[in-house]
């Protein structure tokens, strides 16, 4: 397995329609480069219970969130508030906010607005329903939906 | 809402069985301080797709993981491997690793093998099955379970 950090030197299609596994283990210490105070967020649909994505939060995103009722997060990689699906339509409408045991992570429980939340297409050209598309099988990422 | 770093301030009882949302929101901060390069996991029941709890992992913790078929994690509290359940018991099996679109989040998906995957208790004295077990309502936490 390859998981030197990828994405600057790999193309993103090699990393998000690819079967090699190339992950990106300093996407956290690169998250908190920008300074903000920020916690993980679960994003999971209220009714499959798939798991669509994992992002971040800061207070501004999570207060934004409950009182818009639009799964908003924090771009750690742009530095910016990030309304979930803004520009593609796809929002997820908040259905509830879950809180761990220590108060340290969150889960968004959704409703999908859109077709998909990822912002890859599958193979029917619509953007997919969760980012978690791929399993780890035999040191190779198989496809699963 | 006091979402002031409050794990330094403030009781665990009061932050794990109180209605107060006391967010931490500066984990992400401390996790990072030990220097790992660690990526988020989100840890999902198989059966009822509960999400259990959200973790950290480095590329020892998920190697960790795949060979011994034990949800496996780093501590960026303890900075060391932490095999989920080792002292409690409350190990979870590992069914399958997902990787997201752009390989730096992953979803464990786990069969239990002890009663819960929480380390606090329940009001049956029992270890929490998940440790979401409280939503935010009207600006305090609701317990759901």
């Amino acid at each position: 397995m390859n998981r030197k950090n990828a994405k600057g030197k790999t193309d993103m299609t090699q990393i998000e329609e690819g079967a090699e596994i190339l992950l990106d283990f300093e996407k956290m210490q690169k998250a908190v480069q920008g300074g903000e105070a920020i916690i993980p967020v679960a994003v999971q649909d209220a009714e499959s219970k798939e798991i669509l994505l994992i992002a971040h939060v800061n207070e501004t995103a999570l207060e934004y969130t409950l009182k818009h009722g639009i799964a908003t997060f924090w771009s750690t990689s742009r530095n910016e508030l990030w309304v979930k699906g803004a520009t593609s339509g796809d929002k997820l409408e908040l259905v509830d906010v879950l809180v761990n045991c220590e108060q340290n992570s969150l889960v968004y429980l959704v409703k999908l607005l859109g077709k998909g939340s990822c912002h890859t297409e599958g193979t029917d050209g619509e953007a997919r329903f969760s980012c978690y598309y791929r399993k780890i099988s035999d040191g190779k990422l198989e496809f699963i939906r």
